[in-house]
């Protein structure tokens, strides 16, 4: 989910201010928790390893209940008083509530799955969280999970455990969320927010946060005001469903007289993106595009202006833009274009060289990005109605997970409280009319919560969804915060929430 | 291989004879070698079991160099006086020669590799063996290589060491050419028969046969006249060759402003075959195709008219044939038209569900089946430049193996011999105009050798290529030939075709 965000951060405005976080008249108790954040640190890695070990995928059945018992185990011991397993049709979710006895409550987001990996490819072993030194950036932690998002969500439940241990009452009231399945769309999320005392719960919230450590190289943050939504789901083409073709692999010579559900899947498949490999085909799939306005192009052109164009091109192994279009138009393009990717090809046989086999089965496995005002259910029901229109109403559209586009207004209570912590920590700030990448923020910003949602974190970490993913433990850059900069910059955050709803109410 | 001959064969007249050879006039010491086949039943039936215990898989790296070194003990401890390995590019050749000081010769080839086995999906491990009840067939022997090739070659050479252990001389020279990559389309076969000593020796013999256990569950026998050809490659469609799209995977948000190797591969393969997703589309390539000639479709309608549709389609998993063609003309296209196929589809995430990426790389796994007159160096420079034409050209053709279409004809000695060997053997026989699977044939048949080619011989076997392949060694039906009648029928071969040769030429 991250690594658009990483580009899109290190595009952005490298403006070089200090950081360093100073008390407000009105942080009763701050120094005490900062304290007791410094005094923690050990601990806090500790924890942060120790959760690492515990990696959940959804889609290999792997710690499903382990992961989000130990997620309420997490925030109990971070100072939750109330913390359930919420059961779903999936990997269950996770609800917590912490009554500070304070005017205002926020609500915060965590995913406790992770991308799976392949232990060969890591330096060192994905489950360890071995330190170790990252040249010009400091010591960093290596492990799944380390950066999308357990080292983020550690920071943020660090600086709550010191509210408690340094004995400071929290400025805000607090909801927890969890899910399993955020690497796979979120299939099951909507259900743990319907749950009635979840959404009781949120309703209070004046928005809500994921934890994450949005720096970039140069201590600069992006504000993700929007996100594209997304879409997973995989089309399988089989003899059987099809009633043409076999219904297994039979000898490939048989191709002269029997038919192909790989060709099948290929000539479906084609009439998705038109001739240019790459603008989605499906009909009516622009209807419910809304253009960038002229504040978001407003935004993605600062971003711009500063951003490195070769700099990204190296980042993605890339040599040209889409139609070879310059820098802006295809930042442009990246925030306002919904897309049909292809993430895999499963046919037949997959090894190395060839086999003499006719497939019986052919799956490709497709995500879709939307913008505003796409839908999740629009976009599914397009697709599936131009397959069938087409012929090829036998392919199976299994949705395996997805929500709509996100979009929080920069007005808001979250985004204003976002900015003065970061003004105040003297951290050089953007903001993002739109991530290319997702998350399933619309679960908060759509029907019927309609709160304010946002990715909000200091520090920095990479890799995320590769080989040797990071979280910055040690920053040897004094721009970009460490891991006790990172708690210290949620429990300021905690204090400026309370402080921008006071004033709001003035 | 020999899947689409065992679907041939059940089509084909089912007559219902009894079988059991009979010693002809002018076979010296024929009742002493049936004797001596007898004798070493058990002998043989290890032989093939150790021979099943090192399977060659060329495309794996597993036991190159072994199973040739094997293969020439093999042929050694058989009788021949001479055999040696050929290197080659690949995986090496064996060749050997057995001068018995006889008027004519006889070619014969082998195969020592096997297709690759998933021992998950076996009944008995794939390399033990095992000897099973089969109801209705009688006992037979469970191993990758059982039917496909080993165990007919392993009955040739029992009949060929009979001879040594009765002291009778065998009726004509042989000689003797193996290789080990025939299950990935025999890439450096050529280069065995390119080998001066090699070719001179084949240019001796009279025909050139590969023993294949070729009976039906009726006891029926069908002599290929032809096979088509068959390429196998894989078009890869890289970000790297492009120069468009990612040089690795990247996360799938990206698809909105960079290019997708994945969707060009999709549109290139989109242009191969036409609109049914069957017929080839590449750009001249029935130019060299010659139709059905009449005897060619009588001998099909024989086959046809003997056939049981509804036992083919259910074998195939199928419910009907490419565009509901009937039985016949089903058939006959099987024989006539060239195709295009995909063995397999790979790139990207290809595990379970889905994974966030825009893969740097696709690969389409493609056989071409090719008939007379279309040869190897045509089709593969066909598709090239079909490609190139269409803006594909950055898509790799990399051609792992092939050969083209290979055709003998009905009256040449050696088809004669095998009539008149079945005829004495009251086996029931048809001729196959054209089978619609493959074998290198073409390297004998085609220039410069210009040799009458085909598989021969009695018993049955299936599951080539699939798992729980199987050879019938005891066989409860008179009308079929168990492992010692395969012998004997090589035997009486040997004689028959010593007795056309003579025939011939007087």
């Amino acid at each position: 989910m991250r690594s658009t965000k990483v580009i899109l951060a290190a595009t952005a405005i490298a403006a070089a201010l200090a950081t360093g976080a100073t008390a407000k008249p009105g942080d009763p108790g701050r120094e005490k928790v900062v304290a007791a954040i410094k005094a923690d640190h050990e601990a806090a890695v500790e924890r942060l390893r120790d959760w690492i070990k515990l990696p959940t995928i959804a889609n290999m059945g792997i710690n499903h209940r382990e992961g989000a018992e130990y997620m309420r185990s997490l925030v109990l011991d971070a100072g939750f008083q109330h913390a359930k397993v919420v059961p779903t049709d999936g990997v269950p979710g996770v609800f917590a509530t912490l009554d500070a006895g304070a005017k205002d409550t926020l609500a915060v987001y965590f995913m406790y799955d992770v991308k799976h990996y392949e232990p060969s490819e890591w330096s060192s072993p994905p489950l360890e969280g071995r330190i170790v030194d990252r040249p010009g950036e400091g010591k960093v932690m290596i492990g799944r999970g380390a950066v999308n998002q357990k080292g983020p969500e550690t920071a943020f439940l660090s600086a709550i455990r010191a509210f408690k241990a340094a004995g400071v009452k929290l400025p805000v009231n607090l909801v927890f969320v969890a899910e399993g399945e955020e690497e796979i769309a979120s299939p099951h999320f909507p259900q743990v927010i319907a749950n009635p005392e979840v959404r009781a719960a949120l309703e209070k919230a004046s928005g809500i946060i994921i934890p994450s450590a949005g720096q970039s190289v140069d201590g600069q943050m992006t504000l993700l005001l929007g996100a594209k939504g997304a879409v997973e789901l995989q089309l399988i083409s089989s003899g059987e469903k099809w009633g043409r073709g076999p219904n297994k692999d039979i000898h490939s010579s048989l191709m002269a007289n029997v038919d192909s559900p790989a060709w099948h899947l290929v000539k479906a498949l084609n009439t998705l993106v038109a001739e240019d490999g790459h603008t989605p085909a499906i009909d009516g799939w622009f209807e419910n595009v809304k253009p960038l306005t002229a504040r978001q192009k407003e935004l993605i052109a600062a971003d711009v202006a500063a951003g490195n164009e070769a700099d990204d091109m190296k980042v993605l192994g890339i040599k040209r833009w889409y139609k070879e279009e310059d820098y802006l138009t295809a930042n442009f393009r990246l925030a306002e274009q919904p897309t049909v990717n292809i993430q895999g090809l499963v046919s037949g046989y997959t090894g190395p060289g060839g086999k003499t086999v006719l497939p019986g089965r052919a799956e490709a496995k497709i995500d879709l990005r939307l913008v505003p005002d796409m839908t999740k259910d629009e976009a599914v029901a397009k697709l599936k109605a131009h397959l069938a229109k087409r012929g090829f109403g036998d392919i199976e559209v299994n949705v395996s997970g997805g929500y709509g586009p996100t979009q929080t207004d920069e007005n808001s209570l979250l985004i204003k409280a976002e900015q003065a912590t970061l003004a105040d920590a003297k951290i050089p700030m953007t903001m993002s009319a739109r991530s290319a990448g997702s998350w399933p923020g619309v679960v908060f910003t759509g029907p019927p919560l309609k709160m304010a949602a946002g990715q909000f974190g200091g520090g920095r970490g990479g890799g995320a969804h590769a080989p040797n993913e990071w979280l910055l433990i040690e920053s040897s850059n004094p721009k970009v915060l460490g891991f006790d900069g990172q708690a210290i910059l949620y429990a300021d955050f905690l204090y400026e929430v309370a402080r921008t709803a006071a004033k709001a109410k003035r």
